[in-house]
C-alpha cells in the first residue's frame, strides 16, 4: 500500500515546481500518494483568515505530513503568515535547513575554493514569533520575547538527534546570553543540560555574532548549529547565502504528530506561469522528506541525480554560468529524470 | 590648543596597541592631548560596580570623548557588560561601524574578487538591550523588547547624515517588521518618514534575514544599512567576517554629548603582554576619531599609511599571507610610521 500525503502547491510558481517535482518523484517510482490540500493566498482572499480551509486542516491532521509549495500572505494589518501559522497551528517545533555547496551553482565560496556542509536547527515556535506586542503610547511599541524549556528541549533533544543520525560528531548552540541572560540563558542551559546524554556529540556555544563572523569566514568549522526561532531564521539565510540562495535549500518542519516539507523561497510572481521557475529547493525538501519517510532508496537515487543535473551545467535561468545552457522548469525535470 | 579627549587603555592587549596607536597619531603630528582614565575588568576587582571610578566618569562627561581599547568583564550574576554599559550611561544612541576591504588581508571576498565597502548603523541603546527579563517560573523565561519613537528617530537621522557627509547615495533599513510588527513597524515608520527630509538618498528597506543572504553574496548591493540593536550587532559581526574579522573594523559610539570610539574585539588575554596584538582596529576607530573631531589631514595621512603597511604585506602574526614576514606590535606601528 502506498504511504498518502497531503500536498499544498502554493502560490505563484508553487504549482510548476510542484508538478515537476511529483513528477520527478513519479519516474523514481516513490511510492506515496497525494491528497490536494487547499492552502494559500486565495484562500484567504476567499475569506478564509487563516489561508486554509477547513478540509485542508483536517486532510493535513489525518495524514500527518505536508508538502507545501511557497505561499503568499496578503498584506494588511492582523494578517498572519501562513507559513508560520502553519508551524504554530501543528506545534512543527524543529525546523532543519541543509546547506551544502553544489557543484555546478557558482557562489562566492565555490570561487575561493570553500565547500559548505552544514546544517541549522531552528526552534520554530517560540521567541518572538509569538507576536505578543502592544503600544505603550504611539511612540513606545513593547514586544515580548518567551523561551520555555520544554519548547527549548524539544528542538535541542531533536538536533542531537539528527546530529546523531546523520553521523555528525559535533553540535554548537547559538545564543545571545550574554544580553539576554535569562531568556537565551535559558535555551543554552537547557542545551548544556541535554548534551549531557550525548556524549558520543561534541558540544559547544557560541555568541550568536561571532557565530555569523566565523561563517563567512570559516564555515568549515560547523556542522550543525541549534539556536532560537529569530536569530535561527536570520543564520538560516546567511547559510542559504553561502550555498547560492534559497532556490538551493530544502527545510522540513518536524513535529511529533504532523511535519511540513516546504520550500522557503518566494512565490515569484513575476514568473508564475511561464514555465522557467527553478524546482531546486523542493525537489531538495522532498528529498528530506523521503528521507524522513523512510524511503532513503528513492531519496538517494533523486539526489544523486540532482547533484549530477547541475554538475552538468544544466540549469534554470535564475542561476548558472553563462556558459551552459538554460533550461525551464521541464526541461531540468527531464534532465534530472534522464540522471535517474 | 590642542583638544584633550579621555583614554582607557583597556584590559589585556588593550595597553599595548593602544599605545602603539598614540605613538602613530604622534608621529602624525596629531594635536590631541590624552587624560587616561580608569577603566575595566580591574576596577570591578577593585569593587567599582561599573567597572569604572567616579573620577574616569567625571572626566569623561567633562571632555565629552573617551578613545578606549577592549575591555574584559567579570563573569557573574548581575554583572552588566562594561562595554554595554558605557555606551547606555552616555546615551551614545547611534553605533557606527565601517568595513572595508584591506589589500593584504585576505578572505574568502578577496580571494572571490569582491571588494566590499559598506558602513552598518546600529542603534545603540534600545532593543532587548534593556535587559529587561524575568522568570515567570523555572521554566519559562520572559524578555521585553522595547523600541521607541525617539531612539528610532535619532539613530536613522545620523545614518541620513552620515551617509550625506560620505557622499554615499542610498542608505537601507534592516528590520523584522513582517513578524514584529509593532516594534520593528516602528522602527521602520520612523524610517520611512525620516527618508522623506533626504530626498537626495535613495532609501530602502529589506527583511533582516534576506539581508543576511544577500550579505553574503552580493555585498556590493549596500553601501549603508540601519538597524536596531541586536540585528545591527548580528550583522555588524557578519560584516566584520566579510573583510577578514573584528580585528579590522573600526567603532564608533555616537552621542549627542559623549562619543566613543573604541576597538570592539575581545581583549586576547593569552597574548597579553607579549607584544605581538594587531593594532589595526583600534587604529581604524582613531582615524574614525580624528575625522569626527575635524582632524582630516592626519586622519587621511594615517589611513594611507595604514593601507600601505597592510598592502605592503607587513602584518602582525594573526592575520596575512604566510609568506610575508610577520611584525609584533611595535614593528607594525613602526612601519606604519615610516610611511606616513
Ligand atoms: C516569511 C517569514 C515569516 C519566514 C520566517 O521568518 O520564519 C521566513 O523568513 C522563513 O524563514 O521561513
Ligand atoms: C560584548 C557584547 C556585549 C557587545 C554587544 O553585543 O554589543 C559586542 O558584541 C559588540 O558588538 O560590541
Amino acid at each position: 500500500m502506498k504511504t498518502k500525503i497531503a500536498v499544498a502547491k502554493g502560490d505563484g510558481i508553487g504549482p510548476e515546481i510542484m508538478a515537476a517535482v511529483l513528477r520527478i518523484f513519479e519516474a523514481a517510482n516513490v511510492q506515496l500518494d497525494y491528497e490536494y490540500v487547499e492552502m494559500g493566498k486565495s484562500y484567504f482572499d476567499a475569506g478564509h483568515s487563516t489561508g486554509m480551509t477547513a478540509a485542508a486542516k483536517e486532510t493535513i491532521e489525518r495524514l500527518g505530513l505536508l508538502f507545501k509549495g511557497p505561499m503568499e500572505t496578503p498584506k494588511g494589518k492582523g494578517v498572519k503568515s501562513i507559513n508560520v501559522t502553519a508551524r504554530k497551528v501543528w506545534n512543527t517545533y524543529a525546523n532543519q535547513r541543509d546547506f551544502r555547496s553544489l557543484n555546478g551553482v557558482d557562489t562566492v565560496f565555490s570561487k575561493a575554493g570553500i565547500s559548505i556542509n552544514l546544517t541549522i536547527v531552528r526552534e520554530n515556535i517560540e521567541d518572538t514569533y509569538g507576536g505578543i506586542e502592544h503600544l505603550l503610547t504611539n511612540d513606545v511599541a513593547v514586544g515580548r520575547r518567551i523561551i520555555t524549556r520544554p519548547g527549548s528541549a524539544q528542538v535541542i533533544r531533536y538536533a542531537f538527534e539528527m546530529a546523531r543520525r546523520k553521523g555528525y560528531t559535533k553540535l554548537a548552540c547559538g545564543h545571545k546570553a550574554n544580553i539576554m541572560k535569562l531568556t537565551d540563558g535559558l535555551f543554552l542551559e537547557t542545551f548544556q543540560e541535554i548534551a549531557k546524554e550525548y556524549p558520543d556529540i561534541e558540544s559547544s556555544d557560541i555568541i550568536v555574532d561571532d557565530l555569523c563572523m566565523k561563517l563567512v569566514s570559516r564555515p568549515e568549522l560547523f556542522q550543525a548549529i541549534v539556536l532560537t526561532n529569530l536569530q535561527g531564521d536570520i543564520v538560516s539565510d546567511l547559510c542559504a547565502g553561502l550555498v547560492g540562495g534559497l532556490g538551493f535549500a530544502p527545510s522540513a518542519n518536524i513535529g511529533d504528530n504532523i511535519s511540513i516539507f516546504e520550500a522557503v523561497h518566494g512565490t515569484a510572481p513575476d514568473i508564475a506561469g511561464k514555465g522557467i521557475a527553478n524546482p531546486t529547493a523542493l525537489l531538495l525538501s522532498g528529498i528530506l522528506m523521503l528521507r524522513y519517510l523512510g524511503f532513503t532508496t528513492a531519496a538517494a537515487n533523486i539526489e544523486n541525480a540532482l547533484l549530477y543535473t547541475l554538475e552538468q551545467g544544466i540549469h534554470t535561468g535564475d542561476f548558472g554560468n553563462r556558459s551552459t545552457q538554460a533550461a525551464n522548469t521541464d526541461g531540468f525535470a527531464d534532465a534530472v529524470i534522464a540522471n535517474l
